[in-house]
């Protein structure tokens, strides 16, 4: 008896040091087995792990090997596999999968995850997977699909765990021991009226800790925030991360309570989130996957590719106004790049405090002109130190002061303009409706290189020739 | 009686869509209030928000507004604001509080909370909010503080709630009833063995669903994890993350129970993790804050744009390498920056996709080379694509089909580099143990800018003079 719980904290122990990130060797391991065709092995090696680590397992191996694996491990395989895996090779994967297999795999999940399934697949392979549902779970997950993609109602579980209004802990408690299909995971009950419209969550710790004849009303959590089916995930993950929500309720048009979103949910979202955002501020598509292959790769970032070599071009022709400056003085071809080159950084670190400003709505109408004041400082004083640096760099290297001024004078304006421009493009494109994270870099750049040649060539024409 | 629900579905869906950011107007209603000095107006108007929406409010306005709206809100002020203000004006507004509201404040918050507010403060502020606690908090406190900064130990709250391995949900629930000082929010039981080792989490809701006389030991979470208080915050997030955990036990050197981590603050250090690695990528300092005035803006950026400034200036010794073949044909000073912005932007994609899949633990050493091999063949075609459209472009443009054929194949070379690089680079820093977010982008495009300048205008020296 005492030998158990011993047991116990070692297995724990074992598992986190080893699945934490999935360790090569057990990956190693694991691909033997394959190669081999054993697979009493290849179980013994994936008990201990998580589904979501079997998922990065199946992102991280080759098609080849994936597939193997899947028709080796046979009907081991867990529904949450599924719901863990990347949308770009889940479509492989579940036409992979044999058809009593993947039955038994949807049936297991709850109704959240299997809309999260549907979404991304051909209807060919939706119908397949809807008529292997209960028919309750059919018109549950057909109803969630009707929802907008990327909505709240998307987002819930259909699963909530209700109380009417006037109950007391007595009969909630009373209530949850007769209920046999009570949800895996819940942390509040929600109170609703006569109308099934919500009233207050009520933690489970609270209910837990009061006496049988309280009432549920008196129990109500502080923080309560209800979403409409139609809320974009978005905001509903902000909300969670803004104000710690644990879980919330989602009503219909007419307030009817339809479901709950809990912060596992959120915190997905969030982390999706945060992660198209730093893609679409490199140009990358916000699709992009580790596991994508050559041409879905380059389909993705060739058209941010032509655009840039669009703005390239446009910084060219500005170039080529001054060939005769440039034919004069060499020394201009070398130092132009360092003038752009500054102004195309600075521009970028005033953009992306704004875009993510924006983003997480610390950046509004009320604090922006103080905003644009500090980044036209920052251009300025920042200016000045480098025009300062590089002027004194151009006098010694080329030996001409007049250069050095130039060249001094063309980094202050060019910091500056990458300052305001860092701020005024994301905040304007915003108020146009267009995602300031997809767009604001190319626009910023484009401007530095525009302003920084014009500036640099531009004064050494008016002073040198 | 049927009147109350009513009036707080309408009371959440007020706040809601007031709250979600603060609005503009209420801000103005807020700063209005303060500059007529009317206490009871200020009290009404903030009444509605949440802790998070008035920490928000008080980075948005300045420093003077900040310091008269603390005044006046007086003994109003909620220690959880002090939680959720940012650390950049936290120190600013703990000394404009009154001694008295700071010590109500700060004895209102869990002990996880003081810890996140003392870590940032110097060492006469720390004193002052310690003496006002409790002794047992100020012992808790002060051990949590004995913790590697960002490490679980810091990050856990002390209040836990657990049950030894041998009870049944009865005695659980005996107990919880006769408990005072329950955590204000809790979501499992940890059950711990007579040497307070945690064994095991039972969820509140499976308990709940239980009959009195069923051993908490049978109820046990499948998922279930243990970190040891020196486990960076970071890992502890990831592992929230990827298992979908709520709540987990922390446990010191002789793993004795010693707190419990849950998943509000694993999503914050996600959060947090997050805005990090983007400013990091876009060498902006990681403690940049909207709110920081100009003088710290520029101390943040400055190191950057110096590091940028070296590496502008080693490409243009690479161009003045190059200074006859340039004064013989300006063309090429007009083509030669496309051939590196290209570059650069190339190198950025592959540099993101690589820097954040090593950060989710998605880019192993079972996946690495197929990677690589995958960004030497991205680098390949888009490198034939944009040379063909280049090779046209500078044959029509100058009528030079040797130009054409020069910019082609530097264009090739850069792009297959900088696909190189943009793996490459990430993959070395982080087995070094230096953090890619930091430091790739620099010599992602240092690689790009040098090779492509090089590239093109070698072979035009080799084929044009």
């Amino acid at each position: 008896m005492t030998q158990e719980p011993e047991q116990a904290v070692e297995d724990t122990d074992a598992r986190e040091d080893d699945a934490y990130a999935l360790q090569p060797k057990n990956v190693a391991a694991i691909l033997f087995a394959v190669d081999t065709g054993e697979r009493e092995k290849l179980i013994e090696l994936m008990e201990p792990l998580h589904p979501a680590d079997i998922a990065d397992l199946l992102e991280q191996i080759n098609a080849f090997d994936r597939m193997r694996l899947i028709k080796l491990y046979g009907k081991e395989f867990d529904g949450d596999i599924l719901s863990e895996l990347d949308e770009s090779i889940r479509e492989e994967v579940i036409r992979t999968l044999h058809p009593e297999v993947l039955a038994d795999a949807v049936r297991e999940l709850e109704s959240d995850d299997v809309v999260d399934l549907l979404e991304d697949l051909d209807e060919a392979q939706q119908e397949a997977i809807l008529e292997v549902l209960e028919d309750s779970d059919r018109v549950a997950v057909e109803q969630s699909l009707t929802y907008p993609e990327y909505s709240a109602g998307r987002l819930m579980q259909r699963e909530v765990v209700m109380a009417p209004e006037h109950w007391n802990v007595g009969e909630a408690i009373d209530y949850l021991r007769s209920t046999d299909d009570l949800p895996e995971q819940f942390y509040h009950i929600v109170l609703v009226d006569p109308k099934l419209r919500p009233i207050g969550n009520v933690g489970l710790g609270r209910l837990m800790a009061s006496r049988r004849e309280v009432l549920l009303r008196s129990l109500i959590s502080e923080t309560f925030h209800v979403f409409p089916v139609t809320r974009p995930e978005g905001e509903v993950a902000y909300a969670f991360n803004q104000y710690h929500l644990i879980s919330a309720p989602v009503v219909d048009e007419s307030e009817r309570l339809v479901g709950v979103i809990t912060i596992d949910d959120a915190m997905s979202v969030l982390d999706e989130e945060h992660e198209e955002d730093i893609l679409r501020l490199a140009g990358v598509g916000e699709e992009s996957r580790l596991s994508d292959g050559t041409v879905e790769t380059v389909r993705q970032r060739l058209p941010w590719l032509a655009v840039n070599l669009a703005t390239a071009v446009l910084a060219s022709l500005v170039i080529a106004q001054f060939e005769d400056v440039l034919a004069t003085v060499v020394a201009l071809a070398v130092l132009m790049p360092i003038v752009a080159s500054m102004g195309g950084n600075a521009g970028t670190q005033a953009l992306t405090v704004a875009v993510r400003s924006l983003a997480t709505k610390d950046l509004t109408s009320s604090n922006v002109w103080r905003i644009i004041l500090r980044e036209l400082s920052v251009g300025l004083v920042n200016g000045i130190c480098f025009a300062v640096v590089m002027g004194v760099l151009a006098l010694l290297w080329f030996g001409s002061p007049v250069l050095g001024g130039v060249i001094a004078v063309a980094m202050i304006i060019n910091l500056v303009v990458a300052g305001l421009a860092g701020i005024g493009v994301p905040v304007v494109l915003e108020r146009f409706g267009v995602d300031p994270a997809l767009a604001s870099g190319t626009f910023v750049t484009t401007v530095t290189d525009v302003v920084g040649f014009f500036a640099f060539l531009g004064l050494a024409s008016a002073v040198l020739l």
